[in-house]
Protein backbone atom coordinates (compact mmCIF):
# COMPACT_ATOMS: atom_id res chain seq x y z
CA UNK A 1 0.00 0.00 0.00
CA UNK A 2 1.09 3.07 -0.44
CA UNK A 3 0.59 6.67 0.92
CA UNK A 4 0.04 10.03 -1.48
CA UNK A 5 0.55 13.60 0.73
CA UNK A 6 -0.21 16.96 -0.16
CA UNK A 7 1.61 19.27 2.06
CA UNK A 8 1.06 23.17 2.60
CA UNK A 9 4.76 24.41 3.19
CA UNK A 10 3.83 27.07 5.67
CA UNK A 11 4.59 30.55 4.24
CA UNK A 12 4.63 33.61 6.00
CA UNK A 13 1.97 36.15 4.39
CA UNK A 14 0.47 33.10 2.73
CA UNK A 15 -3.62 32.68 2.87
CA UNK A 16 -5.15 29.10 3.07
CA UNK A 17 -8.73 28.90 3.24
CA UNK A 18 -9.91 26.13 5.86
CA UNK A 19 -13.51 26.59 4.98
CA UNK A 20 -13.52 25.89 1.04
CA UNK A 21 -11.06 23.20 1.67
CA UNK A 22 -12.98 21.15 3.82
CA UNK A 23 -15.96 22.11 2.13
CA UNK A 24 -15.55 21.92 -1.34
CA UNK A 25 -11.92 20.75 -2.42
CA UNK A 26 -11.34 18.11 -0.40
CA UNK A 27 -15.12 16.21 -0.83
CA UNK A 28 -14.30 16.88 -4.74
CA UNK A 29 -10.80 15.09 -4.69
CA UNK A 30 -12.54 12.39 -2.55
CA UNK A 31 -15.29 11.97 -5.12
CA UNK A 32 -13.00 11.73 -8.22
CA UNK A 33 -10.32 9.30 -6.59
CA UNK A 34 -13.73 6.94 -5.89
CA UNK A 35 -13.18 3.78 -4.01
CA UNK A 36 -9.44 3.83 -5.35
CA UNK A 37 -8.62 6.07 -2.47
CA UNK A 38 -8.94 3.29 0.81
CA UNK A 39 -8.77 6.07 3.21
CA UNK A 40 -8.20 9.61 3.36
CA UNK A 41 -6.76 12.20 6.53
CA UNK A 42 -6.35 15.71 6.89
CA UNK A 43 -4.66 17.38 8.86
CA UNK A 44 -3.91 21.00 10.31
CA UNK A 45 -0.66 21.91 11.58
CA UNK A 46 -0.26 23.20 15.18
CA UNK A 47 3.36 22.92 16.03
CA UNK A 48 6.70 22.44 14.72
CA UNK A 49 10.10 20.33 16.79
CA UNK A 50 10.72 23.15 19.27
CA UNK A 51 8.07 24.59 21.50
CA UNK A 52 6.64 27.43 19.80
CA UNK A 53 7.88 26.96 16.46
CA UNK A 54 4.78 26.74 13.55
CA UNK A 55 4.42 23.77 12.18
CA UNK A 56 6.06 22.87 8.99
CA UNK A 57 3.33 22.59 7.22
CA UNK A 58 -0.33 24.30 6.99
CA UNK A 59 -1.92 21.23 5.98
CA UNK A 60 -1.72 17.92 4.91
CA UNK A 61 -3.92 15.87 2.94
CA UNK A 62 -2.92 11.88 2.68
CA UNK A 63 -4.62 9.28 0.68
CA UNK A 64 -4.15 5.32 0.74
CA UNK A 65 -3.72 3.57 -2.07
CA UNK A 66 -3.08 0.04 -3.20
CA UNK A 67 -0.20 0.76 -5.36
CA UNK A 68 1.14 3.72 -7.32
CA UNK A 69 -0.40 2.44 -10.63
CA UNK A 70 -3.84 2.32 -8.56
CA UNK A 71 -3.40 5.98 -7.66
CA UNK A 72 -2.42 7.23 -11.00
CA UNK A 73 -5.31 5.69 -12.54
CA UNK A 74 -7.56 7.33 -10.09
CA UNK A 75 -5.71 10.63 -10.63
CA UNK A 76 -4.73 11.34 -14.16
CA UNK A 77 -8.10 12.10 -15.60
CA UNK A 78 -8.85 14.45 -13.19
CA UNK A 79 -5.29 16.15 -12.39
CA UNK A 80 -6.81 18.81 -14.34
CA UNK A 81 -9.60 19.87 -12.52
CA UNK A 82 -8.04 19.31 -8.75
CA UNK A 83 -5.22 20.98 -9.99
CA UNK A 84 -6.82 24.41 -10.76
CA UNK A 85 -9.07 24.41 -7.81
CA UNK A 86 -5.84 24.60 -5.56
CA UNK A 87 -5.58 28.23 -6.42
CA UNK A 88 -9.49 28.63 -5.09
CA UNK A 89 -8.10 28.41 -1.22
CA UNK A 90 -4.60 29.14 -1.34
CA UNK A 91 -1.45 30.70 -2.48
CA UNK A 92 0.78 28.19 -1.33
CA UNK A 93 2.63 25.38 -3.94
CA UNK A 94 1.76 21.79 -1.93
CA UNK A 95 4.57 19.20 -2.04
CA UNK A 96 3.51 15.64 -2.87
CA UNK A 97 4.82 13.26 -0.99
CA UNK A 98 4.25 9.40 -2.33
CA UNK A 99 5.67 6.62 -0.11
CA UNK A 100 5.60 2.71 0.65
CA UNK A 101 3.41 1.98 3.73
CA UNK A 102 6.06 -0.40 6.10
CA UNK A 103 4.51 -0.71 8.86
CA UNK B 1 -6.63 13.96 18.30
CA UNK B 2 -2.87 14.92 17.00
CA UNK B 3 -0.69 13.69 14.72
CA UNK B 4 3.01 13.86 15.55
CA UNK B 5 5.38 13.17 12.05
CA UNK B 6 9.17 12.67 12.47
CA UNK B 7 9.97 13.25 8.47
CA UNK B 8 13.70 12.84 7.19
CA UNK B 9 14.26 15.06 3.90
CA UNK B 10 15.90 13.86 1.24
CA UNK B 11 19.62 14.93 1.07
CA UNK B 12 22.15 13.94 -1.72
CA UNK B 13 25.01 11.38 -0.38
CA UNK B 14 22.94 11.00 2.75
CA UNK B 15 22.81 7.66 4.57
CA UNK B 16 19.73 6.10 5.98
CA UNK B 17 19.75 2.61 7.71
CA UNK B 18 16.20 1.03 7.09
CA UNK B 19 17.31 -2.29 9.04
CA UNK B 20 18.42 -0.18 12.15
CA UNK B 21 15.49 1.63 12.11
CA UNK B 22 13.11 -0.65 11.51
CA UNK B 23 14.19 -3.44 13.74
CA UNK B 24 15.78 -1.12 16.44
CA UNK B 25 14.82 2.67 16.37
CA UNK B 26 10.74 2.68 15.79
CA UNK B 27 10.58 -0.53 18.37
CA UNK B 28 12.58 1.40 20.97
CA UNK B 29 10.38 4.80 20.47
CA UNK B 30 6.97 2.86 20.74
CA UNK B 31 8.14 0.72 23.51
CA UNK B 32 8.91 4.26 24.99
CA UNK B 33 5.77 6.07 23.93
CA UNK B 34 3.52 2.87 25.20
CA UNK B 35 -0.31 2.70 25.20
CA UNK B 36 0.08 6.97 24.76
CA UNK B 37 0.35 6.28 20.92
CA UNK B 38 -2.58 5.27 19.43
CA UNK B 39 -0.91 4.03 16.16
CA UNK B 40 2.38 4.12 14.48
CA UNK B 41 2.84 4.20 11.32
CA UNK B 42 6.26 4.12 8.90
CA UNK B 43 6.18 5.12 5.32
CA UNK B 44 9.67 4.87 2.74
CA UNK B 45 9.39 8.03 0.26
CA UNK B 46 9.11 6.22 -3.22
CA UNK B 47 8.28 9.27 -5.42
CA UNK B 48 7.21 13.23 -5.36
CA UNK B 49 4.83 15.25 -7.51
CA UNK B 50 6.38 15.37 -10.68
CA UNK B 51 7.59 11.66 -12.78
CA UNK B 52 10.85 10.29 -11.68
CA UNK B 53 11.43 13.33 -9.39
CA UNK B 54 12.43 12.10 -5.86
CA UNK B 55 10.47 11.90 -2.58
CA UNK B 56 10.92 14.88 -0.64
CA UNK B 57 11.07 12.87 2.57
CA UNK B 58 13.44 9.60 2.63
CA UNK B 59 11.51 7.98 5.75
CA UNK B 60 8.44 9.15 7.70
CA UNK B 61 6.79 7.96 11.07
CA UNK B 62 4.36 9.30 12.07
CA UNK B 63 2.13 8.42 15.61
CA UNK B 64 -1.38 8.97 16.39
CA UNK B 65 -1.92 10.64 20.40
CA UNK B 66 -5.05 11.90 22.34
CA UNK B 67 -3.65 15.27 22.37
CA UNK B 68 -0.30 17.46 22.48
CA UNK B 69 -0.24 17.14 26.31
CA UNK B 70 -0.28 12.93 25.96
CA UNK B 71 2.74 13.89 23.22
CA UNK B 72 4.33 15.63 25.75
CA UNK B 73 4.05 13.72 28.76
CA UNK B 74 4.70 10.62 26.50
CA UNK B 75 7.95 12.24 25.00
CA UNK B 76 9.76 14.13 27.73
CA UNK B 77 10.71 11.80 29.59
CA UNK B 78 12.85 9.38 26.78
CA UNK B 79 13.45 12.45 24.50
CA UNK B 80 17.34 12.45 25.35
CA UNK B 81 17.48 8.07 24.43
CA UNK B 82 15.37 8.93 21.77
CA UNK B 83 17.45 11.76 19.78
CA UNK B 84 20.73 9.80 20.98
CA UNK B 85 19.87 7.18 18.90
CA UNK B 86 19.38 9.10 15.42
CA UNK B 87 22.76 9.11 14.46
CA UNK B 88 23.11 5.63 14.85
CA UNK B 89 20.78 5.28 11.70
CA UNK B 90 21.20 8.30 9.47
CA UNK B 91 23.27 11.85 9.53
CA UNK B 92 19.70 13.50 8.25
CA UNK B 93 18.01 16.18 10.50
CA UNK B 94 14.56 15.46 11.20
CA UNK B 95 11.36 17.47 10.51
CA UNK B 96 8.94 17.36 12.97
CA UNK B 97 5.38 18.34 12.37
CA UNK B 98 2.74 18.35 15.02
CA UNK B 99 -1.24 18.48 13.80
CA UNK B 100 -4.51 18.24 14.45
CA UNK B 101 -6.41 15.88 12.94
CA UNK B 102 -9.50 17.34 11.35
CA UNK B 103 -10.70 14.18 9.19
Amino acid sequence: MIRVSVLYPHMEGAHFDWSYYLSTHIPMVTRKFGAAAKTTSIEQGIGGGAPGAPAPYVAIASFIFDSVPAFQAAFAPHAQEIMTDIPKYTSIEPVVQISEIKG
